[in-house]
């Protein structure tokens, strides 16, 4: 599928294997010391892919191979490599080759990076920065962290109001080395304040003599420094724009955050709902698969534990039944069936309620309409399990008293659990908390408690009421008879 | 926390709010006939929230506000609107006044839309469109849904080689009001081959004599036509690309992907991802929370059903193991905390190698060693599970059997989830279906299985065993007649 890298035109789908490829011939090259070849190897490879065949290499070999790269290279695919390989190239390298890197590289991917390093380290680097890079890594860390102010970078163009086409248009030209975009162009006034916007196409089919301030469009959508980043993703997305200005209290430009930074921030926000709905904690940007098995086992183990102490309210239901059971000991075979129902169409309303309020879809109906709609599925599931489930429990039971109560609590059951599944994610929402939080895995657990001691409890109410009911209703006292246990 | 709108700038991150507002100030003026007052209104509003407070009103007015737009609003905010309402203005609207819109949509949203419409508006519509636009639009319809060439747009720039940078960038500002990105450029040789790209940065810096020949960037990234859509948003997302090529098999450049699709389609990947871990079927583009209740429950139902039959077993491995259930009832209450342990674990499991599969960060390491790393993973965790759960179930229980039954199943179930936590979903991928389709429930559910089998058989055997056992080991009668029930 892929063709070799150097040719035209490449039709790339398995990068991986792209990059496996490269890091076989740059390892064979160092080895051999033929750093013309590897240079030669490297010229038509992307950064990206650079980053990751050099992230493939023996540590020692790293810093040689880096050091290989052009200037230009070497800061593009610093910013590409993993924070571990971006720390031990600080090490290796003699800190007047990284001054330059450090200097070059994009405020915002600074700022990610220095979060990472020693304190040492970073008083260091920041020492020999330029004192406006200085300023404007020292003014990003400031902000929290997941906010407008921690993604965006601080290098745009801005023009003024009174400026023609013709000048803005060189001024463009003059900052496109510099700047991460310079499709998106921002108009501020003295005080820096933002008050219109334009993009490079407005600016190109503008008359020359045009005055930007007769171009440019003055309703801006803005972020502050402070609005959460997956606020800042969703506005870009709803727009289809490519960056979006972020604004501090009084209205000043402070940066922009590009859509490249809002894709990751949309991914990592879905890894981290699906993670909860997996009982499994995100970690942070850190490879899942390349972290070592105590990362795994710490990041698992909380939920576990959790899980497991709820697990001891089910086993207490079934210890305080231990008589009902004792009588119908078959009633025993139907505990894991309608927990794991419950427990599945809690999920089923947990999950459509947790993605709903993450892309916001769920807006448009209230959240007592929402848990309303929600209850009124879980029952009409619970309805059409009954057909499946209760003959199979009537029969497996081997008496009335099994599938009638299956049946009973069964309803019961998918109810609760839907409106419990729909309901905790809500209020958890409201509270300003994450949602995900309240996750699948839990909402499964508290329904096997609830389910359960439905079911047992309904099961002793029949145990000593169901003949009087049968004869109630007129059946039989054969009937009866055959259909007590 | 929303500033009206027509605000010179305005911080937005409450767009239903928005949204809402303006829908009801919209029907409001509409009521009483006020046109102009509409007008102004939505003036400043982009077309995005224009389409969701059209989307608010009733059908009728709908039409109304939607001929009010001027011709450009219009083409912009009908790419927006739900596919349901798209349908109802072709409806409402006289033919004449739709066919512009028509005319001048994006091809890709074009083909979006007719795929919804039934076969004999589609051929009127396509009758309608000038025979450019309607060959581009059948065109689009003849690839597969969810690859390249259904998502690409077939409007983008396309440069020569021998055109210099001052002709080329004077093609640019003429193509700049109908294509849908100018700022990735594309030139293609006398067969329409793709034989390089630049981007308008590297145009507008370029001298003005310059050959695009010696301008572009000849190593091309590229995609095909029939390349799944995930491939495509995986590659822009790797490379920070703001569009990417799509190519045929002859290597002829037939349009491309640009940055805010892709967006979409991650999410929509996550979407179905999340919906697969919470035992959803997804749906299409409709949105959830507007699915009548009916829909709700057919998606649920059918993996509902199929989680109801392999519970079947487990109570089939309850009531097989009924004796062993008689002699000591209380074994049955760890039933469900075995089986949820279980079940979370293998949860836990599926849910970072699914995640790992989507995002290709679990490729670095093989599918054994990725299955091998889960399976001690999960071991690890039930020897810490141990420790909080042995304890309690030797209390609970009030029997040493009870208290060895479940330590040991214990370990054996947790090993066993996380191996096939991690198996089921990598020998889906390597079957070339979906991964997530061997979801979390499926795995819990299995596990529910296996996981009571083991238990349940364990305990039988210690029934009959413990005795020798403890008498072979040398512990005192006394003991031994306190541990055993």
């Amino acid at each position: 599928m892929t063709e070799a890298s150097g040719c035209p035109v490449g039709v790339t789908t398995e990068h991986d294997l792209l990059a496996e490829v490269v890091t076989q011939q740059l390892e064979a090259m160092l080895a051999v010391g033929n750093y013309d070849a590897v240079k030669l190897l490297l010229q038509p490879v992307q950064p990206v892919d650079i980053a990751e065949a050099i992230g493939g290499l023996p540590p020692q070999l790293q810093a040689i191979a880096f050091r290989l790269l052009t200037k230009d290279e070497a800061i593009s695919v610093y910013e590409y490599l993993d924070t571990a390989i971006q720390q031990n190239l600080l090490g290796l390298l003699r800190s007047g080759e990284m001054r330059e890197v450090m200097e070059e590289m994009s405020p915002d991917d600074r700022a990610r990076l220095f979060e990472e390093l020693p304190a040492k380290v970073v008083r260091q680097l920041l020492s020999e920065l330029s004192p406006e890079e200085r300023r404007v890594t020292a003014e990003l860390l400031g902000y929290e962290s997941e906010t407008a102010g921690r993604l965006m970078t601080t290098e745009y163009v801005s023009l003024k109001e009174n400026q023609t086409a013709a000048v803005a248009l060189e001024i463009v030209r003059r900052r496109a080395h510099d700047t991460e975009t310079i499709y998106s162009l921002y108009v501020t006034d003295a005080q820096r304040r933002l008050t219109g916007i334009l993009s490079l196409r407005d600016l190109l089919t503008a008359a020359p003599q045009a005055r930007i301030g007769d171009v440019m469009t003055e309703e801006v959508l803005s972020v502050r420094t402070n609005t959460d980043q997956e606020k800042v993703a969703r506005t870009i997305q709803r727009y289809d724009f490519l960056a979006i200005p972020v604004v501090d209290l009084e209205q000043r430009l402070v940066g922009i955050v590009t859509v490249d930074d809002v894709i990751d921030v949309i991914e990592q926000e879905a890894t981290r709902d699906l993670y909860a709905a997996g009982a499994v904690q995100a970690g942070g940007d850190d490879d899942y698969f390349s972290s070592n098995l105590f990362t795994v086992a710490r990041r698992r183990v909380v939920w576990l534990a959790v899980l497991v102490v709820a697990s001891f309210f089910t086993s207490e239901v079934i210890a305080a039944n231990e008589e009902v059971l004792q009588k119908v000991v078959l009633l025993a075979a139907f505990i894991p069936l309608l927990g794991g129902t419950g427990g599945n169409v809690g999920a089923q309303s947990s999950t459509v309620v947790i993605r709903g309020l993450s892309t916001q879809s769920i807006s448009g109906l209230g959240p007592f309409r929402a848990i309303g709609r929600e209850a009124v599925a879980g029952a009409l599931l619970g309805l059409l399990m009954m057909v499946l489930v209760v003959p199979f429990a009537w029969w497996r039971g081997e008496s009335a008293l099994v599938g009638l109560s299956v049946g009973m609590s069964l309803l019961a059951i998918t109810t609760l659990a839907a409106t419990a599944g729909a309901a905790f994610p809500l209020l958890f929402d409201r509270m300003g908390l994450d949602p995900a939080l309240m996750s699948t895995p839990f909402i499964t657990t508290c329904t096997d408690v609830a389910g359960t001691l439905i079911y047992l409890q309904t099961a002793a109410w029949l145990v000593s009421n169901l003949p009087q009911l049968l004869q109630a209703t007129g059946i039989s006292t054969q009937l009866l008879t055959a259909m007590t246990p």
